[in-house]
């Protein structure tokens, strides 16, 4: 049964225990810990393409792969130092980020010097999940009961953040690795609670609602029944769960999960749907690992219906995992031709990548 | 006087000397020397996003810095190891990429397996612009006479690649430094003769269109008064051509290089304009490199009209510099937020950008 503790820290940021198996840890006033960056963030129009860029002067001086001894993520277990969690042991956490791109408070930028020059408050909200109190863990690494928590704690924080009249876009990802600029190392994923629909999200919603318009179907209603008919692309299944190397991947290892059921957000997943993803989604993850027994760092992207009460029947959940390794060693860069352009070149293909990662099998 | 002189390579690849102060090379016929990848290559739909990705995966095996003894980039100097010019000096060479993303002869792919699995045939033209042939040369670090040069083939390439029927966009740009997976150090950049406006280019022609629609003016135009005026992001100005970091940068210390005049490419500069966009360029390259005192890592990207035929009255050249670092030692990556979402994080602040990169005083 899942309970959540709330607790507010001495700089003001929230922090949430997510208890499943456990009662709550019994938690001191907390006292010390990291506190609140300072510096100006705002969001910056940028009139080339009409997306805002997020200005963060603040989140220059992050804390910097810090010794494991030093982690701010784990468990508070020596009262000399106080990491941001306060209690001696947790199960999940999510806390509000100490650099964040969006501040519920964010301040209200001078006037624009010109119309060329708009910016605007960066309200909104960025979190920090703590998949587990171990350092040294990894996602996929996890038990399936633990990663079926943190689904359900994801579930609820898509709801309690979309809920809010500021937030118009959930999204929840992780960036796995040093390879990918992660600076601490514990197991941890991030949400952008977004006051606008990021640009890559808008064309997604676009294209899912050209898609719908002209066919009457859900666009990954159909990518589902194409890739389980066609075969070659699939990488794993566990009952209505499937992972596959998309046709068109821009990542060489980029894996898609998608289910059978159409469901707008984590939210709406029945039990086994949600033990189901849990189990699909270790599986990749192992598989990335065994592929050449090395950490593949990734980033991972989950994509789910906006919260800014606009009814779009297209919106299907959907996870993009996104590895950064084109060959053991090698890196895919985004250079000039994807940041530049926009066009992404893959160097392989996709149905090879898929047999490579259906015959990395993973641990038992 | 510019002189071109085009051999074609023994495995069909064309290359072509742009020749100004010296007579063109005394040229042998070209016998050996690298030869055309191999692969599969093509374009995939991604109907997520309504756009193409290149699957090249002949690509994969191509040339991973190689020891200066043998790079292929390099005049052959020594008849025992021919590289890619046939040449024993050159001043700046366009020559087909041997392992291309593009082809005028790529094979029509199979039909589509199903209606979310189009492909079609990836043509186009994709060429490497050697700058130098001096194996260690910069393009910041060349004479102004040769990047004078540079910009004169840049501007025969994109009139000669425009004027084919199936290129849409000629674009220009040049990825620097093992950081952003450069594999030949050689100075050179690159051409993609797309045969399809790339979805970030689209996004910009669209955002122009609008501008002028509303405005009945040029953004570009109306940028260069509006940075000028306002002078905080300044780095460096020649004549009338200005470098200024943007106001919603996305990378920590970019640059755009920007003239008064109203004009579509690198074709239409007059004479004196070309002379102050080398020497801006050639500056601004010079203050990356001199910030650290170390090789900063960029990419370059030239924007000019597509070559489509349509009439675009919003279009002006602009060059986009977008460099590696967020501060010394320290990438930018493009994780979770830029590539998973489109939204960009910038840490820093374009006006102390802008303001560091004034200080950092070029080699005289």
């Amino acid at each position: 049964m899942l309970q959540k503790t709330q607790i507010i820290k001495p700089d003001g940021r929230y922090l949430v225990f997510y208890s499943f198996d456990r009662p709550p840890p019994a938690l001191a006033t907390p006292e010390g810990g990291p506190s609140r960056g300072l510096g100006s963030l705002e969001l910056r129009w940028n009139p080339l393409v009409e997306e805002w860029v997020v200005v963060a002067s603040e989140r220059q001086e992050r804390t910097f792969l810090p010794p494991s001894r030093y982690c701010p993520f784990c468990p508070t277990r020596d009262p000399s130092f106080a990491t941001e969690v306060p209690a001696p042991h947790y199960e999940v956490v999510a806390l509000e980020n100490r650099f964040p791109s969006f501040r519920p408070d964010a301040p209200e930028p001078a006037p624009a010097a010109s119309e060329l020059q708009t910016r605007t408050a960066a309200r909104g909200v960025c979190e920090v999940i703590l998949y587990s109190p171990e350092h040294h863990a990894t996602l996929g690494g996890l038990p399936q009961a633990q990663v079926r928590h943190l689904l359900d704690a994801w579930a609820d924080r898509y709801q309690e953040l979309g809920a809010r009249s500021d937030v118009h876009y959930v999204y929840i990802f992780e960036n796995r690795g040093e390879e990918i600029g992660v600076t601490l190392t514990h197991p941890h994923g991030q949400i952008y609670a977004f006051p606008y629909l990021p640009p890559r999200i808008q064309r997604k919603l676009t294209a899912e609602a050209a898609y719908h318009e002209r066919t009457g179907r859900c666009l990954h209603c159909d990518r589902f029944a194409d890739e389980l008919a066609d075969g070659r692309r699939l990488v794993a299944r566990r009952g209505d769960m499937v992972a596959f190397v998309p046709f068109a991947a821009r990542f060489p290892y980029e894996v898609h999960i998608l289910g059978r059921a159409h469901r707008p957000s984590l939210a709406a997943l029945a039990g086994e749907e949600r033990e189901a993803l849990a189990a699909v989604l270790r599986t990749v993850l192992q598989k990335y690992d065994n592929l050449w027994s090395l950490p593949m760092p990734y980033m991972l992207a989950m994509h789910q219906a906006p919260t800014d009460g606009v009814e779009r029947p297209g919106c299907h959940l959907h996870i993009e995992l996104m590895p950064l390794y084109r060959s053991r060693g090698k890196l895919k860069y985004l250079a000039g031709s994807e940041t530049g352009a926009g066009t992404f070149i893959n160097d392989t293909l996709p149905e090879e990548k898929a047999e490579e990662l259906r015959w990395a099998e993973p641990r038992t």
